[in-house]
């Protein structure tokens, strides 16, 4: 019991270790082995203490190889906030009231990257399995929790086609719902410049690459059937041929550990503002 | 074991009800009472015959009623993938290759929303908790899971403030990460038109609502520093006077739910080809 804090030791109880959150809660962060029982004792103590101490929300992390505390928490009313493969996470919410905490992450983020060379070829993929397979198709991809929409393009591009990019603009972006296990997906289609144009393909996932140009992309009867793809190509168009102004990216601000942070808004538009110089607050 | 499956009974050994996915692999839902011994037998019977068979991912969900099946699920080698608070899904990935299953979903989506009256006067509130306690904001929230973007706007900035609004357009939108529980949040800052004019505030969550002439938003301290926040007025006076064009939504297609979904782009500039009629794909 060596984490206890100095709370607890003046409350004399044998209590979890807990640390306070910025919101009147506590959170619990189980590391070592504990039997479950054991468990039971000092949780239903814990709860008594912090129910005296006006608290909110309690957290208890535990991790996979802690599994055999699951059943226990449930047991004294925790529910499950979220999980990740390594750890489940547990809420208890004290108050009388409506839980406030925000739920889960609940937007899956996808990027589709139209990449247009000179010739005004469009770089498009097979891929070996799911409901699009056989169908050219511009290059898509998860992007990671903490990457970078502008990042995770870069990288799916490179991955799928081994084809160099740079980022240009998003063209436009699209929401969709009940996409994964209920989730909602965000989809930003976004403009990217060729640096490189041999294509070597990514064995397991693609069965084929190719440029191809824009008219037979426009063709496909799939382009017609699918209201996004057919906008794809209108985009793609529009970019290409008659100025269309997306969202560029501009850096604002960086996280505690140091990650910049970007903003994307019509950069072309909100000059505008400043080459004539009339915003004035004073 | 009613439940059975056709291909179960065939191999006459007690498994647990499974459906196939369109991915090879089989989904346990779990609905009954189980003793934890009975469903340990079953499922190593169960994932042997999955194993002969090829299978490749095993889903297993458990409501928050049977969590005495989580830590004997993680005995056989599950992991966790996503909870929310009434179940928990886990996945056995029985391939020797890198389990290509997404992630849990990994981005929050926010608004803010920019609603300006007549008097170019902008909507703010000021928030009982949190970082931004006491300054002037403007209002935000989170989008639900299955929430479109222009529903949930419309209804925080009812929620937080009693004014009717409509959509008008995204003005920018930015990536951060690390927000909560490490997730990744995406902010959508989204200008409305305000349809009633008469504040009446959420008791729980806002302190106090006005409308401000956007000069003394601007003037904020708040609002020099954070690079965010100092976009916000700039978008704003860029729409507001200059003709800033944002990305507005479209409906492309419905789920199998029959909802339909958006896609956002910037429409002026995409209407400047359907105007010339140039595009010809014969």
């Amino acid at each position: 019991m060596d984490q206890l804090t100095t709370e607890n030791v003046v409350t004399n109880v044998p209590q979890l270790p807990a640390t306070d959150d910025e919101f009147g809660g506590v959170v619990v962060e189980m590391k070592e082995h504990m039997d479950s029982d054991v468990f039971r004792t000092l949780l239903k103590a814990s709860m008594s203490q912090w129910k005296l101490q006006g608290k909110k929300g309690i957290w208890i992390k535990l991790p996979i190889d802690l599994s055999n505390l699951v059943d226990t928490a449930v047991k004294e009313g925790f529910r499950y906030h979220h999980a990740e493969p390594k750890y489940l996470m547990l809420l208890y919410w004290i108050p009388n009231t409506i839980n406030p905490i925000p739920a889960n992450a609940s937007h899956i983020a996808r990027v589709g990257a139209i990449v247009l060379n000179d010739k005004c070829e469009m770089l498009v993929v097979q891929e070996k399995m799911g409901i699009l397979r056989g169908v050219w198709k511009i290059s898509t991809g998860i992007i990671h929790q903490g990457e970078d929409i502008t990042v995770g393009l870069t990288r799916e591009v490179k991955e799928e086609t081994g084809i160099d990019t740079e980022f240009v603009e998003v063209l436009a972006f699209s929401q969709e719902h009940n996409v994964f296990f209920g989730k909602s997906e965000l989809l930003f289609l976004c403009m990217m410049r060729p640096l490189s144009f041999e294509i070597k393909i990514q064995e397991t996932e693609i069965a084929a690459a190719r440029w191809m140009p824009l008219q037979e992309y426009a063709a496909q009867l799939s382009v017609q059937e699918h209201g996004l793809r057919k906008y794809i190509t209108e985009l793609c168009i529009a970019k290409a041929e008659r100025g269309y102004s997306g969202f560029s990216p501009f850096r604002v601000t960086t996280d505690s550990n140091g990650n910049p942070s970007y903003i994307y808004f019509n950069k072309g538009d909100l000059k505008k503002i400043d080459d004539k110089s009339s915003v004035n607050y004073s």
